[in-house]
């Protein structure tokens, strides 16, 4: 190994190549801290060929590569095992803006730069990239790619995969595959780039990428409302969207449970509590004042149990803290078992009421925390209070995840919408996942990274 | 033979096996009548059931088999060869609505219904289906998931690829991919059905889908306008969608050459004749006079050289047969070497002055027929008098297309934007692509279809 770390130096610099468990530590455990890897070293390159050079040597010698990006992983999908054995090769150096094309609404970055980073670059420029989530500051480009981020407007702009027109991927075999074309439209072959979107790093590591931007909206309008019933809330859905077509940006629903513990952690800021509430807002061209009044004109024809708009953008600011304090307020709460799951959005009244009774009568007196983007199906469904002793919570895991996994799949869902699966979730993509699909899954595997070498112990491991 | 067609006739019903040349006739031959095959039989089963067992009896016999939509493709893609030993499967029957669910904005529909069919069922909903194309009375949905189909809409709603949320295909070995769940977010593992979209059946048959749906647009505005030159209509694009967000649908661009052929071919229908001219619509949800008045305003302020607004649904239909008359009066000027062209859009001044200067080098007294979508960047771009002997024009056709993609691919273009490759673009592909990409699309092709069965003589054989 000392061979291989001298060798890794020459190839990418000693500074780049660190070994000191201070400077290793935060990059062997996930975010969340529920696991916790030993890497043999944290390697640093700085470009796309010193990626390619580093695979190629790490290939050689049989070392496995645990790619890394933000590390803001919910799922243990970029965290090392414990062996000392596997290299964490972190793509934060990789910090090149490649391109930056207004008139093709496009921008080609380097894997490194955060996300937060990329939205500013667009805005720069009079455009939107419009991928939003709660680790923006933090997390990178190419973990966004790699894990196929969702977050807070993919109800209009899609998913990170419909957000990417091309890639760059140094694949297991050190080859670097070149699909960084900025093109909305392109039937030359297979699109295979679309295989490494979401694959977690297990076949090759994502350089860089071309993404789609847009224009950039001039308005908004904001309103948190309290309804009676999320079939109430589903039923807005469409409403909405029938009225204000694209310009619905964000549909975000709220349970009860959340509210009184957003009212219980942060007093006073909560306009009120409902049984169910809806972070909603409009984005558009033109004037702010035009299309708040257009949103208050349809909320006045609704029946809803209470309402605020929006009147400044510190109102909205305040509006969009409470939302994203959920996360937050529940952990001060206290441990739950988190799911991350979607469903048809149809389907989410339905779902709500008969897991929410499947898991009552397993377990008296549970406490269900579900929020989420309800516009696109995708809530956070978290549970606890499955017994009178909160510390043995986490025995009751594999049972509640049973009963919550077996109602997504009824209802034609997803036990993985944005968080993707890491290693938390290996054993119940086999159960769920279609048998000919896993198949094909693990035959690309094979075929792209037949020595097991990239992000080895997740779900594609053979 | 007879052996296999008894059992293929035992599988699907006798008179779903069509062997009598004048019934196997308009599927030996492709639309533009450039490939003329010679099958062993025509396949029509009428479930995925009876595909599946068709491919697993094929497979046990080793019967190559070329699947086949509306046969509308451009480029043969659909087409069997002259051997009389391919079996031409047809999915026309299979037209079931699987599922509609308008409050997921989804609708699950068998490959054999047209898409014309698809779009009446979406509106019957209240919802858009927007893939939008000139045979869209004819094509099937499954050869525009195939062919990752485009045409009129991509600028703002994508391609086809991006109006899908779940496949179900059956395999080369017979075996039944079910990918046919309809969410916006899921990132269960890797998203496989994205292989089969674009693929032109060479990896499978794509039996049904689940297609996105979207609100149905109320208030249309339609513009044909006249500007100085293809710099000034790039430069609209990017003002017009800051000005109008995601409401501009469609950006069409026409060259001067094309605007004189439709004035010669329909006397007095073009409102004038411009160095460039510009198809515009805007879609929006509320009133159609509004977004007239505003796109009105807008056009007010810009330098153009002549403009007409369609000031009711005739006279839009108007605008918009025009657009659609272009092909077909090619057709009826002369036979053209035709290209399916697309580069980012910030690139399609400098790549019409620099590919046409060339073609003018090579060629004195070329004429290039350039029209098509370009705010999605794609560019149809055909050749014609190449020399004083019009029969002589195919001969001049390898050389065209040498300066043409040479061109395309300076810019980060692609050689077949919307059309596919099918057999007719195989060696340009060869050429332009990606090696790495090239050889990964190759071991997929192993992987899935070890013995060439499906669609073979097309790119992806080996």
């Amino acid at each position: 190994m000392e061979q291989l770390l001298h060798e890794l130096a020459a190839l990418i610099g000693p500074t780049h190549v660190l070994t000191d468990p201070a400077d290793t530590e935060p990059h062997a455990v996930d975010w969340r801290g529920r696991y916790h890897g030993r890497p043999l070293a944290v390697a640093l390159p700085g470009s796309t060929a010193e990626v390619a050079a580093l695979v190629a040597l790490c290939r050689d010698r049989g070392i496995a590569i645990v790619p890394q990006g933000g590390n803001t992983s919910t799922c243990g999908g970029a965290t090392p095992d414990g062996s000392g054995r596997q290299l964490v090769v972190n793509l934060r150096r990789l910090r090149a803006v490649r391109r930056l094309d207004p008139d093709n609404n496009s921008l080609t970055v380097e894997a490194g730069l955060t996300l937060a980073e990329v939205q500013a670059l667009a805005e720069g420029a009079g455009r939107l990239f419009p991928l939003s989530l709660a680790s923006e500051g933090s997390c990178q480009i190419g973990g966004n790619l790699s894990t196929n981020a969702g977050g807070l407007a993919v109800l209009r702009y899609g998913t990170m995969r419909e957000l990417t027109l091309g890639l760059e991927v140094v694949l297991p075999d050190g080859q670097v595959l070149d699909a960084l074309r900025g093109l909305r439209k392109d039937t030359s072959g297979l699109d295979v780039k679309q295989l490494f979107i979401g694959a977690e790093g297990q076949l090759g590591l994502i350089t860089a990428a071309t993404l789609k931007l847009f224009p950039l909206p001039t308005a908004r309008a904001t309103a948190w409302v309290g309804v009676d019933s999320a079939r109430t809330a589903i039923a807005w859905l469409a409403a909405l969207q029938a009225a204000f077509g694209d310009r619905l940006t964000t549909f975000e629903l709220i349970s009860e449970v959340c509210q009184k513990l957003l009212d219980h952690h942060h007093p006073g800021q909560l306009p009120f509590v409902a049984p169910w509430a809806l972070l909603i807002e409009l984005s558009d061209s033109g004037e702010t004042a035009a299309l708040e009044e257009r949103l208050v004109n349809w909320l006045s024809e609704q029946a809803m149990v209470d309402g605020v708009m929006a009147q400044s953008e510190s109102e909205r600011q305040r509006l969009w803290q409470l939302r994203e304090a959920l996360s937050e307020t529940q952990k001060r709460d206290g441990p739950s078992i988190k799911h991350d799951i979607g469903v048809p959005t149809s389907m989410i009244p339905a779902f709500l009421e008969q897991c929410g009774q499947a898991l009552k009568t397993a377990f008296p007196g549970v406490r269900i925390v579900a929020f989420g983007h309800a516009g696109d199906g995708n809530l956070h469904y978290n549970v606890s209070r499955t017994r009178p002793d909160p510390a043995a919570l986490f025995d009751d895991e594999p049972a509640v995840n049973a009963i919550v996994y077996e109602w997504v799949d009824r209802f034609g869902g997803t036990l993985a919408a944005e968080h993707g699966v890491g290693q938390l979730k290996t054993p119940w993509l086999e159960r769920y996942k279609d048998p000919a699909a896993l198949a094909l899954m693990r035959g690309i595997k094979q075929l792209l990274d037949p020595r097991g070498l990239m992000n080895p112990g997740k779900w594609l491991a053979p």
